[in-house]
């Protein structure tokens, strides 16, 4: 499981930095979070391809974060695609891509899904590869953050001893889940001899835009990898609180708080052009604090 | 009188070609032609300041002439603009805007104004620097071209003549207008001893998104510089027809049948990797044909 970041900068775009858009891969099939302008325009630049991308999660209806949405929408259809598209968003924003679409009498090449986020907390996707929930976060408007799971996909074969003991290949989905084998000659292969422990199951928090707050806890507490947004340095913190953002230093606190393995931080003020202080201010409180780079991926 | 492209590419970014957008500046005051993804971050790149643009036109209501505007529209109020901005456009789009400010409860920072374009042609803008009028293409939908036409400040002082006939600065005004002045002396000085002619207007006309068609003819013939798409080859002219798009060919037609002095060429196809074959193409029609390129500023 990883993520990689296609914007980490806030509203305005600047110093080469783009607004939100993530990618996050879950048993290789990516899945994306927030589409802020010019993700598309990321993507190409990036080599990341939308044929199995399926799933896209919208936090909150600020054009920083879904303005890149119309046209990545229209560039699949122009492009044929054909396999449906699942959008998670606010409510709203099913009307106002309907309005987009009529002023253009467009039609979508694909089936095109739209379904509301909750009022508050919910499971959105719980499929056999894995879970996206959301949790309210409080911003200056609703929004939203994430947790993808990756689920585990059982034990992992260990090919070579399943062909020495001579196991058919139609066996191999009941020696993952943990079955013995009964050869005809009455020969019991234990599993344990022909597996192994599979990938044990991943979290990913995803928590922008929001203030500092403790309310997300119980949602979030013991993820892998958490990033979140950290608009300003502690100096800033007025001004992060009068809209709705957080600080280095309080996303740091959370991360200890929440006890995650690791913190990634982005969504940076266009008023910073350099981000070593930020590393250093969440870096003192929280050692495994990552200032994330855009087009850079990380192991979750 | 110049142009700079900001995207020169259709509907599909691509080959780090970005969707239609240019500006031209009129008496040094920038104008923006659509406004595709991307185009404030090209604007940046390119180091193109908004601070006295206050004029914006877009030609129709596909997403690649306009979805880079309401990110654009919020980046200034972001940044405290306060003087008005003038948006010429269809005018399904007023309503479209307003949609988007409201699901995410937003007010701008500046006078906003809307201008629906008329049915047919009409003149948009008139004022003491320059004119801008419209008229319709031929498009899938309702679509626009637009001509700029800079005006004339009038004759050009020559300063030191000026100060050597002693004509005291506040008839300079008299002078741009052609006017002779008297001296106390009784001492008539010409208006030609101390003036020159002026600047001669221009005219630049822009001709997207649209099928080669001659009914535009009565608008654009005798502009300075013509910007026509031109979305595909020749040997590519039924996929030109099918999508009410125009080949290189076409426009270097029209060019030569408008009786322009230059031709400048873009939006185009994401197919075409390598654009030389439309110089090749437009050029062996009408000599003075640009394949305009991204960052660059053509003279008109």
């Amino acid at each position: 499981m990883k993520v990689t970041i296609l914007g980490n900068n806030s509203a305005l775009p600047t110093y080469e930095r783009h607004p939100t858009s993530q990618i996050v891969y879950v048993h290789d099939e990516p899945i994306m979070l927030d589409c802020g302008e010019a993700t598309q325009i990321q993507m190409q630049r990036y080599g990341i391809r939308w044929r199995n991308l399926n799933h896209i999660f919208i936090s909150h209806m600020h054009g920083d974060h879904y303005f890149g949405l119309p046209g990545f929408i229209n560039s699949m259809s122009l492009l044929g695609r054909t396999t449906p598209l699942h959008l998670y968003a606010p409510a709203p924003l099913e009307a106002l891509i309907q309005h987009i679409m009529d002023v253009a009498s467009s039609v979508l090449s694909y089936p095109f899904h739209f379904h509301a986020l909750p009022d508050g907390a919910g499971t959105l996707v719980d499929n056999e590869q894995f879970r996206v929930s959301c949790f309210p976060v409080e911003h200056r408007i609703t929004c939203h953050g994430f947790v993808i799971t990756r689920k585990t996909k059982g034990r992992k074969l260990l090919l070579e001893k399943c062909r020495e003991y001579e196991i058919p290949a139609y066996y191999y989905d009941k020696l993952k889940k943990g079955e013995d084998y009964e050869r005809k000659d009455g020969f019991l292969v234990k599993n344990e001899w022909v597996t192994e422990l599979g990938p044990k199951p991943k979290r990913y928090a995803y928590c922008a835009d929001t203030l500092y707050t403790e309310s997300i806890l119980p949602y979030i507490t013991g993820v892998d990898t958490m990033y979140h947004e950290s608009t300003y340095l502690e100096n800033d913190i007025e001004k992060a609180i009068a809209r709705f953002h957080s600080t280095a230093k309080q996303a740091a606190l959370l991360a200890v708080k929440a006890q995650v393995q690791q913190l990634l931080l982005g969504h940076f003020s266009s008023k910073y052009r350099e981000l070593e202080a930020f590393k250093e201010e969440a870096g003192s409180i929280f050692r495994n604090a990552i200032i994330t780079e855009e087009g850079q991926t990380y192991e979750i």
